[in-house]
């Protein structure tokens, strides 16, 4: 089977999947008003194997079957490949108005565990591998577990749901009871699949867990998170109207999980290695898909500076100067962090972990302040302009058209400020501005990384030398 | 007549005034869903004049006549004077969920044009001035233009209504036209009182008007701003269901001003003077309001690090303590700046220009900072959480208080989640932002103000003593 | 006996005091070429008290003696005496060419020691005081241990003697061993005052013990650190060559001090008490004595930027305005802290301490970019201009003067140059930045004090009422 | 003619050139105790030549002639050239202590004159570059105008000879006057190649010069800045007592150049262009040579972290993380300027304008906050601890061994201590912090660049894609 067509991953998903919205079931998420931007946005991973300007980047030949399979799927053997992917998340992140498409998270993950796993555990992952690959599969990741108390580990809460454990096992398979958050795309994807969040010692062996289960599965359910949602005029929200990513709740009651789909089976020894890996290679996603939102602050503030006719005003050149800098350095850093790559004895080619993470870091410190430098670019009227019931009505547009234009027309000066309010005021620039903080790990988490795969050996060594110390 | 009742204010509206909203007429802004909400909000200075607990605070007694009149209209003789009116701002502003309420900005004014005119021009403004405080009037400020290219003078512009003018003069009074716009409050205001945007020269003396009309005047329209509109959950949106402030597009069609209310007429060289002594008083405003929006970041950042069990991690309380050394500061400038008062031979006690500037600047630069660290302790479930209609679902509920508590039930911790979100998060956090960064004044003209009204003679002295130049 | 005259002070040094420098034994602190430079210095505090122009502010009469004594002494039992006590500190400071003077340092401990201090101990301090008070004298501090290991207590080190510790005891005093270590002002005071410098635990009482004793006492040896020593040209050091604060490692060899002046004897839980009493009046003479340093810096850039002829340029404004906004931000916290003060149930007022802990926070942390602006307003020639020898010889000085000039003479602009290279390049400049991250305590220190002290109720109280949880 | 040895470069500079030091004439640079350890410090850019682990990258051999010299003169003509060159900069500056060694300007400058320059002066300047590179010359440039005042033009100063200027010409040349500042490495070189410093009109052609002349020309005079020179104990300035740079102003008076060494002249319209394209190729040099300063900052932090014990404490690590953040951001950008090299029509690889300027301004803004990050790790004893005649003491070593070991014995921790002194506190330390703000052109220029360099169609083309625009 070779690329599927964005109506045959739409169709893929009528398959009576639980999913819960604004307190009630949703039947079919292809239709759902709201919910369906989320599924047209993901159609574009499987757009772009059918463009013929894209198929360069997205679509590969297996060398041995002459298979085509998605890119995404290619397990990166140089940096030239980790090039190449980084070049596909932006390319259809930038096509996908600055939103993560639908087939990174997954792969991210499957690379991770077949870094990580053995043996038997090995083959199943292999196995589920080629399934997802040569049926083209959308596969969500469900990380995060609710955790409740922060401070306390797993089998210390009042309540062992709170992290994903075992909670029964035969021969046929396990069962599992729990619930996760923040698992993104899970509503639209083709398979969950499930990894630990943290690492563990012994006594949370039951919840040291990594599995794959259909969206379907009985005992599954997704409990889609209403934030950024509601009717969204195309004019006030010219890209949250067309692009939307679906996080959910995702609650396994009792879930029973075939062998041959379970990857990690009570091994607290490999919860802090599959999620090490798995971010490393996700960051590496994370900081690829930043570059077309980032490129979008500095083109927007550039315009609208244009169209406000203070481009030539001092302190707004400097503010444009700083948007530059931030957002070339984390472009920088993203592809210096493929060019460092390095293989490892299986072959596998992981981005540098510390370039990747200053890279991340960068991204996820600098942003609200980038932010900050946009919205003093557009001015006031970011928040308090018209909407697009005004600008579609025959008697408001005229005093809007004679009113608000500058060095530009009003058309072209509110098309930009709505642009720049979308991405970075109303809602959804909220969740821009979380999703800097908190996606693919904390800020804190990356300074730990950065300070862990740091090599200070050149340093120490220049430093003890001019001490004379050697 | 004395201080109004909610009730008295709320009549006051409903005048005919010509609302749009949405891209249709509003007959009534005190019964239209979503616009009433701001009436609401604004009734809060007036609910403050009857309640025992506020009332030293909030009314003063005229020593002369005895007549009792809401302290707004207090001119600050003294520093104390200017500490009462930034207590009273703060207490409004608190009661009214970080949104300034109503009679702030017009009593900015109206001190402000007392320091600037003589003469005649003096005479009415001060009739105006009594007619609002006896009749304990909602004053609105529309002083905005809407500019066109930024880069030209009012004069030069295509079209002269991008800046409000005057058209006609008659021995009744004169007729002026154009648009404000940013025109805050003005829906759900008694007066309109308008003034020039910026210094002008002699080629700019139509646009250098000052006047004061009822917002039901033939001939002006106001366009209200949809922004941060539409239905809103009170769980999900904890304050921006309750308080709301309303923006206008202010239209001024061939509008009749009579001669006693043009408090400025093709005076130039004026427009500058009432512009700034304008700015100095409501930048004072604006850092004493700004503060229970700070003191909310402070206690929400604390609260939720709290709730989810990670205060005593180190990295969070190095967020916590930058909040608070953020809040603080900025509250410590906006005393001082108070204390520092001078009073003229006027009588009239300024606020101190350096320090009120510096302290707006330090508030404005340093907020979308603030807004991330509160981010950062709450964590991602700020924009992938539930939503109101699921807490309001029997069967979603339960879901959610067994997954969502952490060290509080979930109940309290998402009550936490939802404010941190509606204030830095959603629509109405972007709204916050971006008054950050605009409101009062643009952060570059606070720096200019800051080095206009900074007394170097201190610091230029010290330094040529030391290098021996004296 | 009254208010000693600098002469007089100078002749109390002459005791035979065992000082180390440059590897030597130096007879006399007074005549040494370079360490009287700091004699000379610390006269200042001396010299004001005879200065009819500044004894208003550093001479108080007792209200029941009628005596005369420095203010520097006065107890502080209100705000006014806090602010009064900020102004004579900036005022010596100022006289002393930025740096601190002699008395400062001794007051602060012994108003902390009053507060923390019972019964007998209470009773040897008073005298103490009384003695040091009626007889003019100059008390440095003697605090931080040498600590060795910092990962570990006193009690663990290899070597008690990283810690000052009692080695016996008898009915005359006790006897004490260790070593302090930038202990200012030791080489020309009257009296070293010895406080621990940490909370301790039972294990540690040994290393409890404060008490004083003069610098010639037996025992007691100073090693003076030859920092920013060596001969100065004044033309190329205009400040440090007439003002300079030496430290000293001081060595207790086996001292003995009559029970008289030992004001704490293993008292492991006055340990931490004493410390941050001291701490917060120490900081607040910190904030203090900062302000003409930073008034310099202003006044250095605005000076060097209109000799250069580039006061216009944009990114100069800037940086000037980045530097008023830093020097008065902490000055009005500082002022803040004394206007908040406490009064406590002993009489003593305190200031407080969250805003002084801010105040030296915001100093600290914004010292190097500050110093960063100041070099970039000055040009390279800080790094790369002409020497004393080189403006006194004739052969070279009509070379500079010809060439070195801007839009001011050569003369003036070398002279602005000379001072900023003395403050911020130079070592004596060096001596500024290590200094403000590290006297008076650490930037963590700081800022875990802020934490600690501020009270979050308010904000706290707000944000739950918000959330709708009171 | 071959590599030259250091002995041959020492002897070559023995020539009768007129430097004043201190006020007086010094007749043998070689020979003076402090203006030697810069001729030893330069030396080893000779030594690299001879060193059979540094041939590689310190020789080139003509692949036409096999003649061996310098890589520092290969002109890059490829991405891997750049390398090359960032390497051998970077490997010298580290032997040299992280200062610049003395081919590395020069060889920029005739690089940059051979992309301008055209017609019979490009062949004089060709004839000129393979002297330099056939006699492995030292070539120092003069660039830098005294410049007088800064907001006047060169033909607009009261003194003409405020910038180097033609005065007369001859058949045989060329007469110059005026004066160069900043001029660094003249005293050693055995060229001094003069470039004019700024865009110029057509009235300032008589400042449109660039040649070169031998430093023992008559009529040119050196006066060395004293800055950071003096007795050094090695122990104390374990840097800065071998190596040094000089700067001079240097001063043209009356200087006959003959025709075969004017590369430009009188031509307005060429100054420009030649002072850009030297800073495009300086700056990449300039942020090469920085890498070593950036690793010893890293390694001191993370080894004076490691003595104090203090390496576990979560702020410090903090510290430590935040400086490699800043050395590998550098260095990436770094050797991304390079790899985005674009090679032009005349063959010459240029290192990518936007991101050497992004890397030189992340550079220069962030270090003064690095060092201070650096002596927070460090301590007070920076600049309260002994010297190098207490540790040659046998009466106060023991002492100090025996009070000032830590987690480490302190003779390490006190050479680390130095080596952090030297590097960043005192002098030495300042002269580091000035060059970060002014050398190879202010952080106002590296911004401009930026903004000119950048290629911004991308941005604005997403931008206008996403707004509905295209």
């Amino acid at each position: 089977m070779g690329l599927r067509t964005a109506s045959e991953y739409r169709e893929s998903l009528r398959d009576g999947r639980v999913l819960w919205y604004r307190g009630a079931r949703v039947d079919d998420v292809t239709t759902d008003p709201e919910l369906s931007i989320a599924v047209e946005h993901s159609a574009l991973d499987f757009v772009v194997g059918h463009a013929p300007e894209h198929r360069g980047l997205a679509v590969t030949v297996d060398p041995e079957t002459g298979e085509e399979y998605s890119t995404y799927y290619r397990i990166p053997r140089s940096t030239d490949d980790l090039l190449d992917r980084m070049r596909l998340v932006e390319l259809t992140t930038a096509l996908g108005g600055t939103l993560l498409s639908i087939k990174d998270v997954g792969s991210d993950a499957l690379f991770a565990l077949q870094t990580v796993l053995q043996g038997e555990e090995l083959e199943r992952l292999m196995a589920f591998y080629r399934h997802c690959r040569t049926n083209d599969l959308a596969v969500a990741v469900a990380q995060t577990d609710v955790k409740g108390d922060r401070s306390k580990a797993p089998h210390e809460q009042d309540d062992p749901d709170l992290h994903v454990h075992v909670v029964d096992e035969s021969d046929e398979g396990i069962v599992v009871r729990g619930a996760k958050m923040h698992t993104s795309l899970t509503p639209n994807a083709n398979e969950v699949l499930v990894l630990p969040t943290r690492a563990m010692k012994a006594d949370d062996a039951d919840f040291a867990v990594a599995f794959a289960v259909p969206p379907a599965t009985k005992g599954l359910s997704m409990y889609v998170s209403p934030y950024s949602g509601g009717q969204r005029h195309p004019w006030e929200h010219p890209v949250s109207s067309k692009h939307k990513m679906l996080e959910t709740l995702t609650v396994f009651d009792d879930v029973f999980v075939p062998w041959e789909r379970v990857f990690c089976y009570r091994r607290p020894e490999l919860a802090g290695p599959i999620a090490l890996a798995f971010v490393e290679y996700h960051r590496f996603t994370a900081i690829s898909y930043k570059l077309p939102l980032l490129d979008a602050l500095v083109g927007c503030a550039e315009q609208i500076a244009e169209m406000n006719g203070v481009v030539g005003a001092g302190h707004i050149r400097d503010k444009l100067t700083q948007l530059v800098i931030y957002a070339e350095t984390v472009r920088t850093l993203c592809e210096a962090a493929a060019r460092r790559g390095r293989i490892g004895a299986d072959g596998f080619c992981r981005p540098d972990s510390a370039t990747t993470n200053i890279a991340k870091y960068t991204f996820a410190t600098g942003f609200h302040q980038a932010v900050r430098s946009v919205q003093d670019c557009a001015g006031g009227i970011l928040a308090t302009g018209p909407g697009g019931e005004d600008w579609d009505s025959p008697d408001v547009r005229p005093v809007l058209e004679k009113y608000l234009r500058a060095a530009a027309p009003a058309a072209e000066r509110l098309a930009m400020i709505n642009l720049i309010s979308d991405l970075t005021v109303r809602d959804f620039g909220g969740y821009h501005a979380v999703l800097a903080v908190h996606a693919e790990g904390s800020i804190e988490a990356e300074k730990m990384q950065i300070f862990r795969a740091y090599d200070a050996s050149r340093a120490i060594g220049l430093a003890r030398r001019l001490a004379g110390l050697e």
